[in-house]
Parts: structure tokens; sequence; C-alpha cells
């Protein structure tokens, strides 16, 4: 006789010692919400494989698709694990498989997805001893070693899903934002690296109370306009008088992309992350897809190499595969 | 046999040729939504009558409850109502009578009370030949003589009702916000006076993009939260460190008040508008209550004279009050 639905599942999950899952890239800033707002993508990601060991510890034992340390403390997947490893009771330590897809550099999220995948990995084979609140600082700490800072806003909607809101970091205070179903991300991602403590750098440490108006009341559009289904809001929502001006300067081609990517019919386009990727959000999967076609032909006219992803937004964030 | 409704309804609308109305006092800013947010209330407000006239232009026939001049070009709700007949093919005029009970200088939307009060009657005597949205930029005109600055922070409430959000003032594109129905505000109004143009002239031009992150963040978390019905998300949004530390040292007291409001229960405490007023708000009546009696005492105490309100937020807004 086969055990009842409920017990069975909980045998396996006590008894599953591996896990196959994946890591969305992610949308930083969304244009007006600097340091606090993320979306989660569904169709580009990475893939790891966590194995628990009786062995104490972390090791990465395997990094495909980019040059990545495989050094425990050097590798932001190895010091998110540490900071989870830190905090549980936990006696036996992982192994750590990374199938990399998103590039490094990108601005998608490439360090988020495997430190936030890391910890979430990790919780699902010792049962859920922490909330996806608590996750995310662990996930934090392999943030800060890709950059310096131990920013929220990819890491937060890596594990979440969705659109996130970043309140507050002290104390941190992570707010999931629900969206309308047929918002589509288009982004563009020009093969140059900017690294994200650099484009920090040249970041001005005052501005203008009259572009801080500008900025909140944006904000707040974006996040009434998402609760509303407002596509329309959505897009007048995504300005950025603050930071775009000066990031996208490093961005070859960016206000031709954008303008591409606004006459096609794209809700709004901004710098994702702290770039170069560009991203557009549209309202359906076939505008999308022509925003895509108008984002290319720019890379093409001004010969700068590119890859594309369209994606619908993913809402239930980082998620296990089959083996 | 009575006409069917409908057409009753339509027959007394056209031949209205006076309306009574309630004008909602307002709280603007809200904490962390400088510039951008504000909020009806629904038992503190002005009373206005107005009346169609064969005569051209506007006048002022009666102001009792405060010293205001009559002459229509330096009377708020004369230069809104101008404003609104130079934009419409109405070939009369209005009278005007304006009984405040909300102070000018109070910091509780007292001009924009009058301001948006004159062009959202004339509005409804002329049988809406604009809608809300349109009647705000009128009401603006007000709030340019009272201050010298255009703001709907206060006339976009006093004529939505509820929270509203103006996402930008170039092109306006004011936002209706949804909120939970157990929100009460408690006001109290220290008897000094403060003028929003000397209150904006101690503000500083810029700000720190630090400071700017936390409080897009807070604008974020507090229209999730209204959304959502949650009363904590709500509490922890409400925090200004950019305005509140500068104009707070204007109203005396304002630290102790706010302590006592949030030791009380107040979900937040905060500058309504400009100042002096200061606002608290509550989950439930009963804790508002507990609010106004908290902050009556530190008033008590440094002998400072005060006046109190504890009210609903307000959803419609100004409304039609029987003659």
């Amino acid at each position: 006789m086969p055990a009842p639905k409920g017990e069975g599942t909980l045998i396996t999950t006590v008894m599953n010692n591996e896990i196959k899952i994946f890591c969305p890239a992610t949308i930083a800033n969304i244009s007006c919400g600097f340091d606090v707002l993320g979306v989660a993508l569904d169709s580009v990601g990475d893939e790891m494989v966590l194995r628990k060991t009786k062995e104490k510890g972390i090791r990465i034992t395997k990094i495909e698709g980019q040059d990545l340390p495989l050094e425990t403390d050097k590798n932001v997947a190895g010091a998110s694990g540490l900071a989870f490893l830190d905090a549980c009771s936990y006696d036996g330590g992982f192994e750590i498989e990374i199938y990399k897809n998103i590039k490094a550099g990108s601005g998608i999220g490439s360090s988020a997805a495997s430190s936030a995948g890391a910890v979430w990995a990790m919780n699902e084979l010792l049962n859920k001893p922490f909330s996806i609140h608590e996750l995310v600082p662990f996930a934090m700490q392999g943030e800060r070693l890709a950059s310096g800072v131990a920013h929220a806003d990819n890491v937060a909607p890596a594990l979440f899903g969705g659109f996130t809101l970043v309140r507050s970091y002290d104390p941190l205070d992570v707010i999931p934002i629900p969206s309308p179903d047929a918002l589509y991300a288009t982004v563009i991602h020009p093969q140059i690296e900017i690294k994200t403590s650099d484009s920090r750098k040249i970041l001005k440490t005052n501005i203008s109370l009259e572009n801080g108006i500008k900025q909140w009341g944006n904000v707040g559009g974006l996040v009434a306009g998402l609760f509303k289904n407002d596509y329309d809001l959505i897009g007048r929502s995504l300005e950025d008088h603050i930071i775009e001006p000066i990031r996208s300067i490093l961005i070859p081609g960016f206000d031709d992309v954008k303008s591409a990517a606004i006459n096609t019919g794209a809700l709004g386009c901004g710098i994702s992350g702290s770039g170069p990727s560009i991203f557009a959000f549209s309202k359906g999967e076939n505008i999308a897809k022509k925003v895509a076609q108008a984002m290319k032909e720019v890379y093409e006219n001004i010969e700068v190499d590119y890859e594309i992803h369209i994606s619908k937004i993913n809402t239930e964030g980082i998620r296990e595969m089959a083996p």
C-alpha cells in the first residue's frame, strides 16, 4: 500500500541529499528605484547543483560557463554559503556545482544568482530552517564579495521572485510587490564590461532635492502601477533623473537603444543594475520581441556585439529543477 | 407619476444654482513623501457656499472664521476660481461664501481646502465640464497665491479623497492610492504660525544620495503598505531623513510629541505639511484617541496652546452638504 501523499512527500524531502536549481537573472534599480527595486527574469538564469557532504564546510567542485574562482572564500556562492553555515546548527557541509549562463559584469545579477542560489538550495536540503526573508542577509555576503557593497536589490528578487522593494537596509526590510501578468522584459547586453564597483565610483554623493522629489514620486508611481496592473503608469514611472544621466555615458549607444525601444512600443527603458545591460518593459510578448529587434538594430549599426533576452517576469524566484 | 429616478436626478443637477460643500483638511508630505504625498481628513474641514450669478467673474461675499482678503485676486478661492473660469465657456459668474474652520498656517491644508473647494463646487454647478484630474491645476493656482509655489500635495487629496501621489508635476500626474479602513489620523496643532514660504526657505537644495535612497525606499514601502492594508509596513515607512530633521527645529516639543505618540501605539508620526501641526497614524479610533491624549500632555507640560483633531481617512474628498 502506498504511503499517504503527505507522508511520502515528507520522507522524500528529508532524504534529499542533492538538489538542482534554476537561479534567475535579475534587473536591479529599474530606472527610478536605485538601490531599492529589483525584479526576477524567467528565461535567463544559471543552474546549480548542491550536495550535502559529511565533511564540514563548502567545496566548489565545478564551475562551467565562466572563469570564476573555485576557492570557497573567493567565490560568491561560497561566501554566501559560509554565512548560511555559520548561522545554522547543521554539522556537515556542501558541495556546489555552478553552471553559469549569466555573464559576470553583465548587469543582470550574475553574482546574485550564485549567491542567492547557494543559500536557497542549502535551505531546501536542510528542510528549510530559515524563511526566505532570513536568507537575504546570507546572500548579501556574496554581493559584498563581488562588489564591495552588500546590496540586496538583486538577491531579493532572485529569492522571492517578482518585484521586490528593499525599503530599508538597517534593519533589512524587503517587500515583495505584485506585477501584472503580461509584463515582459527585453534585456540587451552589449559585450563590454563595466564593474559594479567602478560604476558606483562615478556617482555623485549628493543630489538635488528637486531630482530627489522626482525620483520618489516615480518610485511611488511604479509601485502603485504594479499593484494596479496599470501598464501606462508603470511606463510613466520608469524615469531616472539621478543615476541614468551619469551611468549611461559608459554604455555605447544607450540613448539610441532607449529611443528605439520606446518608439517600438516599450513602456519604458533604462539601465539594468549598474549596466551595461539595458532593459525595457513591454505589455505582452509580441511587443517585447519587436523591442528586441529594434534594440538589436542599433547595436548592429554601430557594430557592438550583444546578447539579447526576452522574458516574462519570474514570479517564483529560484526553483528546483528535475535532476 | 414620479419621474424615473435617473431623469429626476438629472433635472435637479441642471437646475441647481447654489451648492454647499465640505472641504476637508489634508496632511501633505506624510513623512517620506515630501512634495508628492497627501491625504484627506474626514472630521476637520471648511464649509463653502457657491452660487451662480449672471454677473461675470467671482465675488467673495463672506468669510467667517478667519481674517482673509475678500478681493478675488488676493483670495486663494478667487485665484483658483478665476483659473477655472478662464478655461471654460460659462458666461456667468459665481459668488462664494467661505466658513473657515481650518486655521491659516496650521499645516493641514487651509489654503488647499478653499482653492480646491471653489473649483470643485463650480464644476458641480456647471454640470461637471471637467474631470477631477482636470480640476487639480486650477486649484494649484490658489496654492501659488498662498505660498508662491503651485504645489498639489494638498489640493489633490482634497479633490480625490484618500491618499494621493503626485508622481510628476511636468506633466501633472496625480495617482489616487487606496488605504485600509481602520487607519486614523491624530493631528495636533500647536498655536504658533509657520509660513509655508518660510519653512521652504530653510530647506537645503541638495541632499545626500544615501538619504535619497532611504526616502524613495520609504515612499515605495508606504505605497505598498497602503495597497496591502499592511499597517506595520505603513508605520515602518513613516520615516523622513531629509525634511523632518530640519523643519522639526521650528516646532516646539516635536521630539517629545513624536515619542509620546509612538510609545502610545501610533504607527508613525511626523510633520503635517510644512508644520507646525504634527500628525500620527494609528490603527483604529481607540489608539488614535490615546495618542491624542499623549500628545496633549506634552503641550500641557510645556504650556503651548494647541488644537487637536482625530479623524478617519476621508475617502471621497470634497462633498456636497445639505443646504
